[in-house]
Parts: structure tokens; sequence; C-alpha cells
């Protein structure tokens, strides 16, 4: 393995994190916050440790996939390691496990909070805290790729490892280019919101954080009742913007460049309309006369775009519903946004194609002859890309049970258990019970932060990167 | 489709019904109950539809996959709205949706029942309720196969969609024999549990009952408080017999040819093993001083054994256990016992495939190039076999999280909605909470109850032949 390469990039993502932490910086200048301090020290470490590695020229170029895995896997741990140190220099969390956690549940866009008292928190801190979500959901090291210089080769490595779904598309020849549109869609749709928020009357403060916390389909918000207070028009801004950033961000591309029938036929997008629509639907006929009709299916139609696109904001305490819609909520968590979004989850496409692989079966077995070939978006799905899907499949339904049963140590009912780690593993946030909207995951043993602080990364980087650091294999001569 | 052949088929199976009719029938007699005559009702109604249906020769002969599946589906359904009837004829489960919950309930070995007190019932019912465990657990059909003159084909077909596993054996060429084999096999273990049973002074009817649930990995109890009252070393000679089930009755076809060191090397066997002895090593240290050492080995041993092979007899309330114990019962539910057994579940050779098949994903990401063939007990696992894997267990979670949102519509307590679909989907019995050991599914929805009566017979006859009683295609010309 290149390990000189790997160090490099990781040099790298620490030195970008460093130069991020200005805006906190910032922010506490403008409060006169003294917790700005930390953020200064902070980026002392960062850069100590960084910019020699970024100077020091690796010796190979050689990177495969595995090159690639690691450099994401060790980059994400080495970035939450560094971001954590903030809130613990500054004592605000002072212990350094839960500031981990907290920033392992920001950049994975996660939004699970060991905070029993949010607001207590100072102003630059709760803005590190949400802008987290917004460097993690787009993905740092596709950040890194677009102003680092790099052969195609490994940018295609490291782009596959890091952003999510079951395979990436090849839309543009030149990842690079690919990498800054993305990040302009990105953030022009994240300066829409602001500014809609705005319009509404919401604070700049809130109106930034909260943003953030939507763009990168995060969900930690800066108060105690998550977003139950604010008005029902920010509500449904918010609504709206979880709705579309847990839209493929191919699509935006495709309208980008006016190849609009292309973007509205595609099959992903499709199956995530009718998936939000019937759960919405559902929801609100279950809530039936809960503050009346259109009170219902705002508060569902909100509850259902957290939850697929597994942000986890709350306009309500969706932990007091009956356990239908709950029960929707608990399985659309799986399901989780599309692929090629910043949202989490198995994603639809996968659950997409893990269908039609059923279908096809059940078909086969009708007619006996019958020879259809699977299509997605009218391509034929390769044999290797269906065999991974199944795999991960696999793989994500084992690491859910292990994790199940080594939280369960703590002896929390099993509801509690169960979809603290669905919400953790599918980077949702808020579970049922002792982690519904309006709890926290604070009362946990270190033995269970650190494994959803695994389930986390697992989530949002796809299971492989994490578990080929943990394999011995990848480590031997 | 050849729906003659199909219909020929059905009658053999009600007809065959009848038959084993006479042995509650005579238990009736021994007891002098009343509720006999609804025994020799429900025979007449049996062989009325079912002789002319075994007389009448189909006029074709062709016989495929389809004519399998839909054979045993319908076969099943027949099967059970018949042995419904004694109980509402009789008056003793006078509604007849709760009657027909109850016989599904025990055809497919799953053991959960509708009824708040057991001991009400007659002896001949009771004694009909367990033997249905024993009829299912080897499969009616292959009962059927091993009476009926028909050719190999078609006895492959039948056999390969009613018994559970991956993929039928070619253990031996001629399926009548082997059917013939593996029925000795059944019959001679049943008997040893009857005999150790009658040795530690239970009385014949109980021995008998239980013995059937045992052999069937059944559950459905005679008494309101399953096996709590019976002494250690009858529930230590269940806890045995439970484990003995769920082997792959292939292991006891190679012993029993003397190929004894091929049934060791099994490696289905070998995980089997494995798995009990981990959960029940951890229950029992989870479980600490409950009662001191050796109890808590007893009966973490009996409920590992128990839900492992879906029997879902309890020697304790296992509800008030310790969350992590609790946690680790739930998803060795999944786990299910080995293929060719008598359990249910997704079955442990499945895992194993699943697990080898994640392995080989992780191996191939860091080698690149080493291209390692997938073996099975030292046989390369076909492309094929390895696809039907993976869609049955995409399917299973399907099935399962849609069922578990239907019945929350009950609104009963998430844990118990989650549990409930478990215990029915994987032929358990019991769940936690409102269907723990000492619960009952009594008081859900008539729609709930049918939802469950659909898991159990998916469960049981592995998803397809149901499956394809409802897709339109089946039933077009």
């Amino acid at each position: 393995m290149n390990k000189s390469i790997i160090l490099h990039i990781v040099g790298w993502i620490l030195s970008v994190e460093a130069a991020f932490m200005l805006l906190p910086l910032i922010c506490a200048v403008i409060y006169q916050e003294k917790s700005g301090f930390a953020f200064l020290i902070t980026m002392g470490i960062g850069l100590l440790i960084g910019l020699p590695l970024v100077i020091y020229k690796p010796k190979s170029k050689l990177f495969f996939a595995k090159e690639g895995l690691v450099s994401v896997g060790l980059g994400w741990i080495a970035m939450s390691s560094l971001g954590a140190l903030p809130f613990t220099i500054s004592g605000e969390i002072p212990n350094y496990v839960d500031a981990l956690f907290e920033i392992i549940s920001g950049f994975t866009t996660t939004g699970s909070s060991i905070l029993k008292d949010i607001e207590a928190l100072s102003y630059c801190m709760l803005f590190w805290r949400s802008f987290t979500h917004w460097i993690g959901g787009m993905g740092i090291l596709v950040f890194v790729l677009a102003i680092l210089p790099m052969s195609g080769g490994e940018r295609m490595h490291i782009m596959r490892a890091e952003s999510p779904g079951p395979s990436i598309e090849k839309l543009v020849p030149r990842m690079r280019t690919t990498a800054k549109i993305l990040y302009s869609i990105y953030l022009g749709m994240t300066l829409l919101q602001i500014i809609l928020f705005l319009i509404g009357g919401m604070p700049l403060f809130d109106a930034l954080t909260i943003t953030f916390g939507t763009a990168g389909t995060g969900g930690l918000a800066i108060k105690n009742d998550s977003m139950l207070s604010y008005s029902p028009y920010l509500q449904t801004v918010t609504t709206v913007f979880m709705f579309l950033f847990g839209v493929n961000f191919n699509i935006y591309y495709l309208i980008l460049f006016r190849k609009i029938k292309t973007a509205l036929r595609s099959e992903e997008l499709r199956a995530y309309v009718l998936i939000v629509l019937t759960a919405i639907i559902l929801i609100s006929f279950n809530l039936g006369g809960f503050k009346g009709f259109f009170s219902s299916i705002h508060h569902a139609a909100f509850q259902v775009s957290s939850i697929i696109t597994t942000t986890g904001y709350a306009s309500v305490d969706f932990n007091t519903w009956p356990t239908f819609s709950k029960s929707i909520l608990v399985f659309i968590m799986f399901i989780g946004a599309c692929a090629g979004s910043t949202g989490g989850g198995l994603k639809v496409s996968r659950i997409v194609m893990l269908f039609k692989a059923l279908m096809k079966e059940l078909s086969f077995l009708i007619h006996k002859r019958s020879v259809k070939v699977l299509k997605f978006d009218g391509n034929k799905i390769e044999h290797e890309t269906l065999r991974s899907v199944n795999v991960f499949f696999a793989c994500y339904m084992f690491i859910f049970a292990i994790s199940v049963i080594l939280v369960s140590l703590d002896n929390y009912d099993f509801t509690s258990s169960f979809t603290a780690v669905a919400a953790t593993l599918n980077n949702i946030g808020p579970g049922l019970e002792v982690v519904g909207p309006l709890g926290n995951f604070s009362d946990f043993s270190y033995f269970s932060k650190f494994v959803m602080m695994f389930d986390m990364l697992v989530g949002r980087l796809e299971i492989f990167p994490i578990l080929i650091l943990f394999s011995p294999a990848t480590w031997k001569k």
C-alpha cells in the first residue's frame, strides 16, 4: 500500500479543516466570545500536523481503490479527532469522548447529540457544530479534490469511496470539473435557503446554522426543541429544502445543462417522490384529527422529509405519534435518500434495484424460460453492481444487528436501543423513546457511544472505507 | 399451467389430512369428549372434496417449478382451511378467523397462539393442535410424496418448494426413497424424545404433544405458562431435542450411512453450533446471578435452543430479561435453524453464504486482483445460488418491513409490533411485550391476524410458493 500518498491526503484534509475554522473564529469575534481561542489553538495544531504532510511529496504516485478507501476512512477519523478539540479546549464539552461523538455526528450529518442543554453552548461552538454538517454533507474530500492537483484516477477512487450510492455515474470525464460544479450547485441551493429563511423573519445566525444542517441533511439543532418553535412558514421552507437536498445531485446537474427530460425520467427520482408522497399520505391519515387536517399534513410532510433524507429535524415530538406512523418513520430511516445526495440510509436506488431483482426472480419462476435483463434508467444493471448492492445490504444488516446487541448492554428498552442504532447507522439523528426528538444520547455508556460513532462513520462512508481500516490484511506488507 | 395436476395433489393433501384426524379422534374416544364429533364431520368434508380429486386423473403430466410452487402454496392453504374446522365446529374456538390463525400457526410450526386460556381446550383439540406441528414440520407434501406414485421430476419440484433452505442437496437420486428415509429419521427421533420424557415422569399426553411441538419446532404449549412448570430434567431433554431438530436432516442421513466425517465437516453444522454456544455464553453472563450460575446456563440454553430453532417454548418469562439478552434473542430469531431441518428463519447456511460473499468483497477491495472462489462445504457456490440467497434475503426484509407497518395500525407499542411480526415470519411463536412468552395474539385485529397468517405461511414455505399465488401473471392463460 502506498502509505505516503495517504498521509499526504490526510495532511490536506487537516489543513483545509483548519482553514474552515476561520468561520467559527469570525463568529466568536462578532459575538465577542472567549471560546474563540479554542479555534485558534486547534487551527495551530491542525496546521502543525497538516502542512508538513502537504509539503512532503509522496515518493510514488501509485493509487488504487484500496488507497482511496483508506484515505477516506483515515481522513474522516483524523478530521473528527481534530474537529472535536475546540469543544474540549473551551470546556464547553469537557469530556473528549462526548466531543468526538458530537463532531462525528456533525461531519457524518447524523445529528444525534449528547447535549442535554444545547442552548448553553456559545454561538461560535453552535456555528462550528452546524457548519460540520455542511462540510460533511458534500464530503470534504470532494472539496479537496476540487482544489488539489491530482490525476483523474486518484480522483475517481476517492470520489467513489466518499460519495454515497451504488455506483458513481460517468457524468463527466473530468472529475475536477464535476467536483466544482457539484459544489457550486450545493452552494447555490444553500444561499437560496438562507434567503428564504431571512424573508420569513428568521435571525441570520439561525438561518445560517439551520441551513447548514438542512444542506448536509444533518439535523443538529440550535434549540433544545429542535424546530418546534419556528413558524409554519419557516418549517415549510425546511421541509422543501430537506426534500431537495435528498435528491441525487446529478439531477440538478442535468437540469443545469437543460437535460430536463432525462432528469425527470430518472427512476430513482420517481421512486423517491413516490415513497415520500405515500408516507406523507399514510401518516396524515393516521394522525387524523391531530390539530386538524392541514396541520397533520404539514407535520407529516416535515417529519417524512426529515427522516427519509436522514436530516433529523423535528417540527413535533413524533415520539408521541401512534405506532403506525412511528413504524413508517423507522422503515423510511432505512430506505434513506437518493444516491449522490447528501443524505444517508441504504439509498433509494439500492432499494429499487433489490426490488427489481426480486421481481425478476418471481417472473423467472412463473415463465420458466423468460430471460429478462435488469435495467435501471434504461441501462442494463451489471452483474457486478447488483452483487455489490446485495453484499452491501447484507453487510448493513449484519452491522446493524451486532450494534443493537452491543448497545443494548446499556439496558435501555428494546425500542430505544433499536432506534438509537438505526438513527446513527442511517445518519438520521433522533430515534424513539430515550433518543426521541426531544431526547439525547448523553446517558449511553462510553462503549455504546464508540459503537455508535463507528456506526455513524460506517453509515456515512458506506461501510467499506471504515471496514477496510479494521481489516488486518490491509496493513500487511 | 397444468391446473388439473395441482388439484389432484390438493385432493391428496386433503385426504391424507382427513386420515391424520383419526388420531385426535382416538384421543377424543379415550377421554370421552364430545368435541370428537367435530373431527368426524371434518373428516367427512375433507374426503368429500379430496377423494373425487384424487380419483380424477389429470389429463397432462406436465409438471414444472411453477406447478410445484402453486401446489405447495394452494395445498397449505387448503390444508389449513380444513384443519381449522374442528375448532369452530366444536365451538372451542368459535371464531373461524381465530381458528385459522391457530391452525396455520400449528402447520407452519410457528407456535403463536390466540388462546388466552389454553388449558380450557379439550384434550382432543390440544392433541390436534400439537399434532399439526408434527405434520407441518417435515412437510405434508414430503409425506404425500413418499406414498404417491409420481415421477422423479414432479417429486423434485415439490420437495424443492416445500423444503426449507437455499438448495436441495443431491443426496439420493430417488426422491421417494429420500422422503421415506427422512420420515423414518423424524419418526425415530420423535419416539426417542417421548421415551426420555416418560422416563422423567411426564404424563403420556404431555409427552406426546410436547414432543410433536419439539420435533416440528412448533412450540404451541398445552399449558398457559408454556414449559415453566416442568422439572429441570424435562426442560433439559427439551433443550437438547430442540437443538437436534434444528440440525439439517442430511447430517443424520449421513451419520446413518456411516459418513460421520463428512457430516462433521458440514460448515452449516459448525456455524450453527458456534452461534448457539456464543449466544448461550453471552446470555448466561448477562443474566449473571439470575437464580445462580447453573440456573442461568440452564435457562439461557433452553431459550437459545428454543428461539434459534424457531420452536418457541419458554422455560422462563424472558420478557423480563435485560435488554442485551432480549436483543440477542431477537436477532437469532432471524438467523433461524439449519436448512433441511424443521425450523424456520433465514437459515444458518444462508447467513454463512452472505457472510462469505461479504468477506470476498472486502478481500477483493484490499487485494485488487485476487479472484477467490466462494466455497461452501468444499463445493463452489454457484452464481445462481448466491443470487437467489441475496434476493431471498432482500425479499424477506421487504415483507418484514411492510408487515410491521401494517400490524402497527393496531397501535401496540413498537417492540410488540416488531417482535410479533418477527415471531410469526420466522415461525418462532412468542415475541416480546404483549406477545411475550406468557402473552398471546388474541387482541390483534382481524386485519393484523391475516397479515401474520400470511407471514407464517411465507416464513414456512420460504416466500415464493405464497408470493406466486398472489401474482396475477401466474393465473394468466
